[in-house]
């Protein structure tokens, strides 16, 4: 009876919520971060699939948030079976995030679907990493905690009894600004589901909400310092002697080489994946991973996770997959601990116990037409909808942990992630390849808490080729993938050197590139950012067109401008890729004097520039002050105990300091403190003149550079 | 408590079908008709809101069917508060239907959520009818009767315990023929929704399907003999004088015109509307629709249905409006008969009773960004999505019934309909404006029981506009909509001729449209027909491409060829427009011999033809022994009471009949009885001579032709 009198209160509860929308009630669950409930949350969600795990020490070093928003004003209502929530919105507020776009920065005035699948050209939800969290630009950010396709009216919805309602004109008054439209003061959310949970992240800025959602789950990815490096995919059916013989290449060419992706044709089947070693083409897989280890290169594998009636895996994984196969394969109920135990020993045994450094862990995102339909039903009763939504993040926590158990960082690629995946190893990629598009997905990668690579596949030409180069160098994985089109760094001759140089310009940022991870890891700093993110940047967005087109713009909407082409990376180097075709582009810089790169002159300063475009330069820009420190060229990325030289670079006029982070570099020792801090700081003597000084580093912790530092002034 | 014992019944029999899928059970409903339900069906569905009532005299009538498919295949479950769908599908078989395609013909191998929207250039189940209704080439259709955002997976859902799995294929071989879609045995359905009544329609023949589900609400609409003529749509913000004139400009050209469409401007504000005439533009609505009679042109008025601040329908819609604003208009819950009847009382007095003929419902349809959003709620507690999918199918039954009541017909436009709106007055229309991709919507139309018109807005050439004018003449409405671009009939001199000759071609074939259309109503069957539902019409599709690309076809799929630029107009013409470019066209003709309609000449017997492409005419072509009833060249439709000599032509050297429909051509009289069937007949003589006879028209029914018929045989 008891039961009975509880779902009768719950019913009318649900009742009274149909009925209007209630405020939810905030509980502060981190410094800075709250979380609310409406309905009954689901077993599963984003954060649970992920296991995330705060980093509450590093939590507790941001500055004090208080609640970001007027909480009378963020509200629920249950009906039709689902949770719509409203949250409100200012007028000239910007939003950000929601899902790996490729087109749009700024996703006011959008309407989304997060719905995991393969990018399909429009920037609707749809895409590898449909995270539904948002950051605004008043410093703040909200998380819709559901493995669901969400729906986010992002500034769209116009409520009739609003406070603040749009203007009312007349379409058919010429002379009136009519909008197709009009103001909206809310983000409106439609979980179809019976309950979720919420969180808001505090700022103040929008950088410090970003930071608690990457620390929230345990803070970014620190790689292993070989993930950092170049790495080449070979074409499918390469045999283990075809891949030798490419590291060889690489020797020859003088290219930096870390990791080699094998493509499919290592499995005895693949499309389904048996996930055993070709016998034909691999005969000998541990000799063949020992043979690139001398050459100081590690192989990655390609996988997908439909498991083929024709491996070993099939009969174990049967009990735990779903009613519908992928391309002939199972696929593999990942909420089962029995059915992960099942993966595990047999890619441990087979793969990871041989050397095998990660893997790319394909086709886990769409399309609807061959990934399991909604229909498909798993023995845990996970329905497929959240299954989709979260497989590439369970894949990921589950590789992930594998390697951990073995102390031994891995950094491989994914094309399925979500909310709460900072923390894991993986990178995400695809098969769209709108090199400026490309740019943008970095760009948005920083406010979502994944990464991504503008991988480099093929190009029309020379040109081309030398410009996705670049971009790629300056990215998360600095990657070629020859998969289909079999290139080489070197493909394209008439730029070989230019290409060689972004590379080993690359390698030489290395204790830059590792530290700024390290940021990530430990403050939650996205490595790659948008500009959005970034103090002093401002630029006022311009609309234009409007002209009405009877098929082209019926509605004569406008078209709003935004910075969508450039990028931070780190705290320092500001990225303006250049793209195929242009003899110069346009950089806007941030607040105060910003300069050159390669040869420290004066860039400008509070403004936006235009820089020509050189062919064999990407074009880099350092804040006043910035230190930037280098090591020389070199093919592949230091390894434990190696003591290298260091170049340290500072520019402009201003002092500075730069936190250089060092660790052993492939395992989680770090973790347990086996790590160095050191300063890099320059300042200024009674002479006024520049002088840097790099503090002592810990005794006991690993720091693989040489005390005496070569300090480079490079703004005259 | 015996509530309680109900309730956990219920939760018991839902565990039940939670546990796997159990069969559907079957009953037939109508001749050839069978419906079942899964779970708890909701109140509101599509043919519900339709308020479809069968035409039982008229289902009695068609051939006889069995249930087309094994019972115990077509399954269901209940999981995660939706209902999951099975339905079988053999190896050949093609499906048609799901929703107003533009690219596609054949649905299977794709998926579609089925979603009122504009169409946004993707065959994705966005559209302006995503009606949940597909015919197979097996002779059967099956509909899914829930206002819900529908999810098909049209044979490409693969089942791990299939009883016909698909080969399994290493794509590691390259010399096999790995295909990234597997051969998938059956149709899989999401209804989002703890309830849904699903209905079969058996054939045997694909057009017994589609026949019976449009005379299972009602039969297709016989619109008006006025409504067949042509229409021109004038700009936004002419006034009464100004369509005045433009209606003279039609008689001083020789130009058909039967109806003109106000477009914005009519209303004292419109985005939102008022739905009052603004008194500047038209002084005097009256006098104005009363001098546009005395030209024998009618006035339809464009609309869209948000409630403007300004009108006086404000305050009395507003109790029966959801929370959200459309351009800041309120959205009127017309499942209220208190909300309809505010509007009805509005409309008749301000508009009908004056003489308006009907109405171009606008924006009902989408996009996502503008239309009330899936969080809005209404007072009636109908859910958003509920409500997105039928609201153009409830404007025109409201709109419908008062022209009823007037025993008036109309023939209008609409930018949103959905399943069981065949027996309304409206055409669909839309935005998109791929010459193409229209007549391959007119194809699609014919399988979901809507209409569509491929309107000619503007064009970049004489050779496009008169390309244009052809095919809209081929269509259920032929309309030039000049809103936004101030078109004419003669805006390109250098083709008027050739346009004129169209549109007076369209005009003197109106007593076989007629009938086509009378065939629509009494028989269900399309007037604009794809050739898959025409018996003898055989296509052995083509498979091409498949050729690797990492970036466009990284799974080497192939693209199927199908036909989908040509149709038929009724049982005997068949129509393959000319694109602008184009010299020449391939046209697959059905089984027989087939006749060039200009000249009788034998174009060809089974086989598809290359036909030349002639400027001034769209290529027609007439089945052997068909007869085709035309009247002289006129601008505008038959009235009442008019009687006109007939032409009657026959083709190719086979006997044949044809049924010559006619009434009063306006009013619902018909319904009563007031019509008249004659049958044309061509027979030979004793000495194997054609003579053509018609059967005398039944005493006391309207019938507008002479009694002397001037027969011409086209073939010589």
């Amino acid at each position: 009876m008891k039961t009975i009198r509880i779902t009768c209160l719950c019913l009318l509860m649900t009742a009274a919520a149909m009925a209007q929308q209630v405020p939810l009630q905030w509980q502060e669950v981190q410094p800075g971060i709250w979380k609310a409930s409406a309905g009954t949350p689901e077993k599963i969600s984003l954060l649970k699939a992920a296991g995330a795990t705060p980093d509450k020490a590093s939590l507790q070093k941001l500055p004090a948030a208080r609640f970001p928003l007027p909480q009378a004003d963020i509200t629920m209502r249950i009906a039709d079976g689902k949770v719509y929530l409203k949250f409100p919105l200012e007028k000239e507020e910007q939003l950000f995030g929601l899902g790996l776009n490729f087109k749009t920065v700024n996703q006011r005035g959008r309407v989304s679907q997060l719905h995991m699948d393969h990018y399909g050209s429009a920037d609707n939800g749809r895409t590898h990493a449909p995270v539904p969290f948002y950051v605004s630009s008043r410093g703040y950010g909200v998380l819709i905690d559901a493995a669901r396709y969400i729906t986010v009216y992002a500034g769209t919805a116009v409520r009739v009894d609003t406070k603040n309602p749009p203007e009312l004109i007349d379409r058919n008054d010429k002379n009136k600004n009519w909008q197709s439209m009009p103001y909206s003061d809310g983000v409106e959310v439609l979980v179809p589901a019976g309950g979720v949970e919420v969180y808001v992240f505090g700022g103040p800025t929008a950088m410090n909400a970003v930071q608690r959602y990457n620390l929230f789950s345990g803070g970014g990815y620190l790689p292993p310092k070989w993930g950092l490096g170049f790495t080449q995919r070979v074409p499918t059916l390469y045999s283990q002697s075809d891949i030798l013989r490419e590291a060889t290449e690489f020797e020859t060419h003088n290219f930096p080489l870390d990791f080699i992706g094998v493509e499919p044709g290592w499995h005895s089947m693949s499309y389904p994946c048996t996930f055993e070693w070709d016998t034909q083409r691999f005969p000998n897989p541990k000799g063949f991973i020992d043979d690139l280890a001398k050459k100081g290169v590690r192989a990655n594998l390609w996988i997908n996770p439909y498991v083929s009636p024709k491996s070993s895996l099939y009969a174990k994984v049967k009990p735990f997959a779903g009613t519908h196969t992928v391309w002939n394969g199972l696929v593999t109920d990942f909420t089962f601990p029995e059915a992960r135990q099942i993966w595990k020993e047999h890619f441990i045994k087979n793969h990871i116990s041989l050397g095998v450094s990660g893997y790319k862990m394909d086709e886990n995102d769409g399309y609807d037409k061959w990934l399991w339909p909604d229909v498909a039903t798993f023995p845990s009763g996970t329905a497929a909808e959240q299954l989709r939504q979260v497989y590439g993040v369970m894949m990921q926590k589950m590789t992930d942990e594998w390697y951990r158990e073995q102390n031994q960082r891995t950094y491989g690629l994914v094309r399925a992630s979500n909310a709460g995946a900072s923390n894991f190893p993986y990178v995400i990629y695809n098969d769209y390849y709108s090199h400026q598009d490309f740019i943008t997905a970095l760009v948005n990668s920083s406010f979502i808490g994944v990464l991504w690579t503008p991988e480099v596949r093929a190009s029309k030409t020379a040109e081309e080729w030398v410009r996705r180069m670049q971009s790629v160098c300056f990215s998360p994985m600095a990657m070629l993938n020859a998969w289909a089109d079999g290139t080489k760094p070197w493909s394209f001759p008439e730029v070989e050197k230019a290409v060689q140089d972004v590379a080993m310009l690359r390698m030489r940022l290395l204790p830059y590139i590792y530290s700024t991870f390290a940021q990530y890891r430990f403050e939650g700093k996205p490595p790659f950012r948008s500009m959005n993110l970034i103090d002093g940047f401002a630029y006022a967005a311009q609309e234009s067109g409007g002209k009405l087109d009877a098929t082209h713009n019926p509605y004569e909407a406008k078209t709003r401008s935004e910075v969508k082409d450039q990028y931070m990376m780190g705290d320092n180097i500001l990225v303006a890729p250049v793209f195929t075709g242009e003899k110069s582009r346009k950089v806007y810089l941030p607040a105060g004097k910003w300069y050159d790169f390669y040869t420290g002159a004066l860039a400008g300063e509070n403004q936006a520039i235009t820089v020509k475009a050189e062919l064999e330069k990407i074009p880099l820009f350092v804040k006043d002050g910035a230190i930037i420190p280098m090591i020389p060229a070199r093919r592949q990325a230091p390894k434990a105990g190696e003591v290298l030289p260091l170049e340290v670079r500072h520019y402009g006029a201003a002092p500075g300091s730069f936190t250089l982070y060092d660790d052993d570099g492939t395992t989680f020792n770090y973790e347990k403190g086996a790590y160095s801090q050191v300063t890099l700081k320059v300042s200024k003597d009674k002479n006024g003149r520049l002088a840097g000084e790099m503090s002592a580093p810990a005794t006991g912790k690993p720091f693989g550079y040489e005390r005496k530092v070569n300090w480079v002034f490079m703004t005259k």
